[in-house]
């Protein structure tokens, strides 16, 4: 999967990802009456106008992109319905030939791990048969448990040919709270970084391997650090523009190859269309805002690396 | 709710919590054709054994048990109808009168965070409405991201009264990967465990916080130091039994008031029909296996504080 995840980078131009993280703040009014008009103001009716939220997104952006990330969180927080609305849209990205990147940052002791990845990456039998539950291509994962709380998930990677984004260094404001203590004076993500370029070996596809890091857009000067000390391994890197990162802040997150790393965009990309920017589009035409958004996010992040 | 828990723990003279993680191994042969035959080797299938054994061992147990702890990653490997049987055992055990505690072990950004403790604690708003999708009563929650990553956990406890268990050190044989590097002389976990005590201050019940810890059985010198750093914190004790540990190396967990600590076991309960030790009861009656178990592990733990 990271063969086909280089391979759509490279025909798009863009190493990016769009965040499928639709609050329902983010929804234009017209899309949430008409849900609510059909399921009520229930479950059924949030979850309706985040899949035709999404499905528009998707529609208007999926040539430019090799890869979508939803958040499940977003899916989970609206219960059963929510989560159905998760499949459905992992299934109609998949359908568009995108990546699908499931941020789910599970991450729990060996058996339990193992249930994760069969039920995300891999496939779970019942009986004499056999099936593929939400069948996302990679997802992101927390080391706290350290390593045989990960093992499962890349046994599961190995035989499925999927792949994991392990979080080293987090996009948010108390990320070193615990992240970059040091220890024998080198920052707890460090460590964790070098961890996930040991399990990256063992994972090799054409140039990189099926193992990936999470880092944050947000820290641009450990990124340079984590590029070096994981050479063979992507980078998800979160946080760009709401959350403050630039393109030229992410030079550093790439190899010379221009390869190596996937910048994701969500609140910048879904609600463009609230953006002074982008207001001209109008809210019934948040699509066409979104893939403004995406083109001028290629633009910033293409130059960057061009003049690096 | 820690009030209840507590309250339960007194009246049931059992802090233990019976770990609701079916794996379709652990699931006698009758339930799994009944349930095959009416829905075929499905994920509704699957999903139907899951509910019917989960519901007869609550049955057997729930008057002798203060609590329950499904292990959501059991039902989400079965995809959407997997998560149906885990919302369907949440609200049976609460019917049951059990307190619940999700051990969905999230953790993410602060507005994801907020997401995942709206979903399972909290109530997520549908325009004019509101509703309380998953319901449970405490959830466990992964520290790696730092405080905001956790205090919006904190707020929807406050709001609705419910509870939270951090991991601190957790129960598997790598835990010490990362949790046990040493920082300023001083292991990660313990780092992490006086923050949950600040967290906690901040949430107080009658004689405990909200905010309670995850700390494994398999560690029990690691378990009486943070005992003492964390003595307004319930601890939940995973890794009894199948795991390893045993009455005799609990005794530290608990305060002097014999509170303060709930061991959680897992497939030495549901599964303990599988044991030599339960075999005469046979597959059939599983659920009474179960019920003996806990009656074992009340008395083991019960003892071992007594001659403490």
């Amino acid at each position: 999967m990271i063969n086909k995840l280089t391979a759509k980078i490279k025909k798009t131009g863009a190493p990016i990802v769009v965040g499928l993280d639709p609050m329902l703040d983010y929804i234009p009014e017209h899309i949430k009456e008409a849900a609510f008009a059909e399921y009520g103001e229930t479950l059924e009716g949030a979850a309706e106008a985040v899949w035709q939220f999404n499905k528009e997104i998707v529609d208007k952006t999926c040539d430019l992109i090799p890869a979508v990330k939803p958040q499940i969180a977003m899916y989970e927080q609206f219960g059963i319905p929510g989560l159905m609305a998760f499949k459905k849209t992992v299934d109609y990205c998949k359908e568009k030939g995108l990546v699908v990147i499931g941020d789910i940052k599970r991450g729990d002791i060996g058996s339990t791990s193992a249930a994760y990845a069969a039920g995300h990456i891999g496939r779970v039998q019942v009986g004499s048969k056999s099936y593929l539950p939400f069948d996302e291509d990679f997802v992101t994962v927390n080391p706290y448990l350290g390593s045989d709380g990960v093992n499962p998930f890349i046994k599961v990677c190995k035989e499925e040919k999927r792949g994991l984004f392990i979080l080293v260094k987090t996009s948010n404001p108390s990320s070193g709270e615990f992240q970059d203590r040091l220890i024998d004076g080198r920052p707890l993500y460090e460590l964790v970084g070098e961890k996930v370029a040991e399990w990256g070996a063992s994972c090799m596809g054409e140039d990189y391997s099926y193992i990936g890091a999470v880092v944050g857009a947000t820290y641009p000067a450990m990124g340079k650090v984590l590029r070096k000390l994981m050479p063979k391994s992507y980078i998800l890197v979160p946080g760009y523009g709401a959350q403050g990162g630039k393109g030229v802040d992410l030079v550093h997150f790439f190899n010379e190859d221009g390869l190596g790393a996937i910048v994701n965009s969500s609140r910048g990309i879904i609600a463009a269309y609230k953006q002074e920017k982008y207001e001209q589009f109008g809210q019934k035409n948040f699509g066409d805002a979104s893939r403004a958004a995406v083109e001028d996010m290629i633009t910033d992040i293409k130059g960057a690396l061009e003049n690096r």
